[in-house]
């Protein structure tokens, strides 16, 4: 038999009348059981939506964050079981046992991810590290989280960016809105200058701060002098504020102490040198 | 046999009657269930609230510290328990069983970590490396601690960020209130001044310090010339203060030590710099 | 028997003619095979991109980039799955499980990689985390997405470098081109200004801007004080403008907050330095 | 039958009395043991303090620091025994065996961290690493050794900061108070002051030390010119001390150094530049 | 029986004479089967060089870069088949299994690295991550592809380095060589230039370069002000030129800026320094 | 039954008088076998003194390092194996087997840092990577070897630090004491000075040294002119000395070569700035 | 049978006469096996040494670098294959698999670090990476290869320090002995002076350079200008010479181009700073 018999044969045989009509109603029925999923998806999250959008407004309702961070997870995970339900539809469950059989321990390490994951958010979400709208820090990165789905973590940065984050990767959480954050404002005074007038000074401004500024809780109160460094003593002014407001309570507390000083003669020192001139120099 | 009657026949023989009803059953059930366990938490974290606060004040009672470490872990531990009883009540435990059989070796993996933060915090607490209200330092990360958890521990930091650390993830400690704490405060004097003058000006302060200040246990004493500088001679001045107030010791330290040495007249001297002057310069 | 009749035999009995005619069959069937595949893929190629063409033009056809992700991925596809099929053809299936029964657990190890690749692009495809076009930042790599295969994300970058990243290596991915960017310009003024009139001259600029430039969404808007830094006071302005023009935007707010400055008589200061001569030195 | 039925059923299936009574019973065993456990935990430290405590004294008895190591080691070693036996007692070895049947691979995973730490502190101790009032540096913490417990090893820094350190993250140990150790001070000089002078100034001052300094067993000696650095000439000198009091000795030989070269005229250079003036300057 | 006696047996029962004439015929034919297969690849690398230089200059053959990278791999591909060949020659299969049951785990650990070496290479050849003679960074090396082997791949440094890289640890690939590269040039001007005479004249020297270097593509622009830095205004201009040229293009824009700017009275600015002498200082 | 009859019962069962008496037995038996092992040890340990000391004193012995090294060594491994048949004496093989029966897979792990120390020392050994005396860097740690024992190897560094670092972590070794060592000197003079001068007067210094300092073997040589820096231009003078002398070569070298540019009047620069007068400077 | 019995009884089961004479005797086998062992090593090693020796005279010979990196090899090949010999006989094979039953994980695992560094010793000596003389850069150590041992490489630094490299950890090599280096002298001229005045004083410098030293291959070329800096323009030649001669190059050129410059009247500026005075400061 010649080599090409032998090829067109094996050919031949994998593709025979029946085969072509069996795999054309495969395909209908996938396409069929994707249309079916995709529309149970679209419907689903409209009930998921309207859900939590009544349970915003009745009285013995949830919370609104709580329930924004709910209804970005429930949609999340109907997508996830949806995309399952119809994986399972179409290859009927022996066939992926079969494909399992064959790749099974590399498949294996893969899914791992998926249910590491998984894992991690459900204790986020039981734990109440953070919710949707909250300000955290996650490994570097940091933003106001977004939506804590069943597999990523959105956060929005204050610069635009759009950080996604695995959750099996985050462990260690910094979240910056659960209670009051400190306002700090460092300010310089040159060596000649009485530290004694210069307190007294941002004490005023203080007081002033204190019964002006709405969104500071505590304080402010002058610490003390916090350093003896190379151009001047360091003295340190700290509040507490409602969270995410602490930068403009910041910036407010920098103005009013730079007019203060100004009035009061005290000097913000720009870095000083001390020249020694020596005579005859080579 | 059509595609479209077998796709049929195929979804309604997934959907009869009476899966529907048993489906039905299964959902009230649960939900009974789970509205079962939440009522027995709030019960239980009642009754752990008030056995705690009763300890605290009878007379042979925990110290208040441990009583607040053990409350929350206990809350904690209440929580999680109930979560698990739910769990195996609503998905009976065959269920259970039959699905670990399928995603097992994934499944183990992820139960992993927090078998291991179980563990760890055990440790935590049978060691007393922590208890509620210490501050404390781990992997970077500082605070106060809030609650220490079956998994996580949660810490408040001077900012008022609450950092949120898994058990397992923590390996070395450092517990700042355990023990007096050192005031450390670096001194620079100019070369041209007499190091003796300075160290008798600055040990006059430290014994004025040593009586007007109440939370120093030891000294501060003068340790001596630390540095022959750049642009000076540094003096170390050292005192065991109570724990978390070393930081308000040494910003009176650095003031009177300031208003000493400007009334003996020694300088802290501002950078320097001996200029050479090169005649015919390019 | 001699040394070298030994080798003689050995070396004749794995030569025999009927051996080199099968030899030779299989290599023509395997080079037959070979070209038959990469037919197949020009054609699908072809096919896939006339698809999209046509879908993009279609009134409820999906959106460009939408497209543009998915037909880079379905080449890859099409591709890998006919390497597939060709190395099944070549050599029979059985000869593959004898070779992995010998090198096994080394492929198995090799073939991970592939497995994780392929997963994790799954998962940016399903959670939307990018799409062809997209201006995005991966462990350090930034560019615009110009490929999302099956195994690796291909980045252009701004320099013109083409960046090649596994699928499998990316965990953590941050998007720019996911809503308005922020565009931020800080200005240093020196201390001897005034900080509320530069504030006003900075804002009647912002006011201009508004109007003036089109990418701007929101904003610009003066922050504030944010640094008594030390050589001046910091003052910062910040916008939001359409993505990918954040760049352009700072340039003309600086460009005109300079001019402005310049036309108040508001200094933007050079490093300054108090000098102290000391007499007598050294 | 009804969902309510089924449920009420098999709540009651498992609530009988006989299980209630049987549940009293094993708690009042369980109380009965933890405090038997307990008492014999204080009795077994009195026990063991007291044996040490009489070693000391004893003229064949261990040196001191070798006691206070084993004391704190056998105290760890009783408690976490008794831990164990009390576990035992309480679940009975089958318990823990079907337990571990379930969770076996994971809390064998958490039970290495434990193995672990009690082989590396076995080691330490046999090696005779460190002992009790060693100061030593343990992956960048620093402190005294105040316990080297079977799990963790504890260190007071001089900071008053209390390192906890488990066991088995130890490979790498400083000690420094193994040996006598260096103290070394680094002295610069002009470029135009003579080397040999100030070197011989210097050997003066070693010579004077060597005397008067009782914690110094060797040197102390000038090294040489270590450095010909932008500023000057930087001549080294260094000397043995008893442990612990090296910086003590550094210090005292700064002062001394210092007022030598004073009263020989010999400068320690401020940071010298030349100028050129470039005449006719932009 | 004595000790000597016991040994002098032992070692002659190893070394009878028929084991010696086995194993000299053993060495015979291993060192014919050496030779013989280094013959087979000295041809072998004949042919392949012979064809893929035949393949140059045919017309329908494949671009040169091709070629040359598949030349390099055959090669590479022929040696070590021809190793495996001899090995399994010389030691027949029985006993390679026979060693690989003693030492199995370990060797199997040891071969990993080949295939992922393997497969990696074959992953960058089929997805044309780079071809010889590009211009690649990997993982911090930069140098032109020499060779891409079955194992390694070597890079040319400009500085005339060869990087010896294992394919397995090449995972994210920078090209530099896949489309136009960007040539970039930042110009500082003093504050007291005005920016947009700068440009201007800026801009001239651009429409002089587009006219006068080929090797540029798009461009030169001036995108603007991309700092208010220290010391001055930062302008920055971009250009498009052909990979590799980018670094002459921009010296060559450096020049003529220069000269322009010099032309126009723009002066580029040394570090400007404000000195505020005080009167009376210390 | 009551509870308290249960647990009395209980209690008793495990404490019978004939297993007290079996305890106690077994008890006397350890300590007797522990008292065994440690005069072992002590014998041991002088004969392997006194053989290693005989040794060094005969004709045909080891060098003087090896034997030091080789004497440790054995002492080290005299004490372990002691511990370890005390272990198998004490508790019979059976309980070992039994123990690792329950823990075996934790045990195993712990074991195998021992395995690692233990081979991994052997080959430092065998390979003769350093000796007892030796001066080595071994990860970012560097001393005199004191000791390689079974499991680790000691340090003593300069400053008196005890380094002790486990075998197994030891993989790169820098010996500084296998070869001769390079002095190497680096002067600065002023972009004024003739080069050519100065490199003339430098290797005079050399020949001088060369002459007069015996450590050194070969050189030292002026290499020429290494770098045109900000200040001055940089000149590098090399030699090669006895290892652990070129701190001492070079600090000679550098004391003469200034002296001899003092006599030359060639300046070694301190940095130099030109300085541009701006008029009517803002 | 009282305790003391029990013990004797014991001990002296285990140290009957004939065992005792037993162990002499295999002890004494031992030592005449290592002896043995030892002779065929010297033996060996002379013999590998004498053939290679030969080989470099004869003329269809090895090249040098070859041979000597084959001639190490073979004597760490030997030495370390007469070790196991020598093993084995000593312990018959049977005790070492008895042993491996019990240890065997651990030792498995002990081992596999052996063979990692076996095979990428046969890598790299296959693959021609680096030979015995190559100056190469391995994982930040670099020097001259003395040696390739069978698991050790070792590295001759410039500094003299011997670095020992495990052959497993070596994976990315740079080579800087295979094919020309690159010299590269950075020169800076001040921004007034004329840039192609500059250039062509270099160029000539260059052309003579070309003519004058022998070791320059290609070049010596002025790329142009490669920075507008601080304080002037940095304009950049480069040139090819001969492996390890760059440095020497480079230096000569460096002292040529002064001279040139001097010659030329442009200057080497030193940093310059524009000093703008402020009138009435602070």
């Amino acid at each position: 038999m010649t080599v090409y018999n032998k090829v067109k044969e094996m050919i031949s045989s994998n593709l025979t009348q029946e085969k072509i009509f069996e795999g054309a109603t495969k395909v209908t029925r996938a396409v069929f059981i994707i249309i079916v999923c995709l529309i149970i998806i679209k419907i689903g999250e409209a009930i998921i939506h309207s859900f939590f959008e009544r349970q915003k407004k009745s009285r013995f309702g949830l919370n609104e964050k709580k329930a924004a961070t709910l209804q970005e997870l429930f949609k999340s995970l109907l997508r996830y079981a949806m995309y399952f339900v119809a994986a399972i539809w179409i290859f009927d469950i022996k066939t992926v046992i079969a494909v399992t059989g064959v790749a099974g321990v590399a498949i294996g390490f893969g899914a791992q991810n998926l249910v590491k994951d998984i894992i991690s958010g459900v204790f986020i979400l039981f734990e109440d590290q953070f919710a949707v709208g909250d300000y955290v820090v996650i490994d570097g990165f940091s933003g106001f989280v977004e939506a804590i789905g069943i597999r990523v973590t959105r956060l929005r940065d204050f610069s635009g960016d759009l950080h996604i984050i695995p959750n099996g990767t985050i462990t260690k959480v910094t979240n910056k809105t659960r209670g009051n954050m400190r306002a700090l404002v460092d300010v310089d005074i040159a060596y000649e200058e009485d530290i004694d007038h210069a307190i007294r000074a941002i004490k005023e401004v203080c007081v002033e701060c204190k019964n002006e500024i709405n969104d500071i809780v505590e304080g402010p109160d002058v610490l003390g002098v916090v350093k003896l460094g190379e151009f001047g003593i360091t003295i340190r002014v700290v509040a507490k504020t409602i969270p995410l407001t602490q930068a403009a309570v910041e910036m407010e507390l920098r103005r009013r102490i730079k007019y203060k000083l100004d009035k009061e003669g005290i000097e913000i020192p720009y870095p000083r040198r001390v020249i020694l001139n020596k005579e005859g120099g080579c």
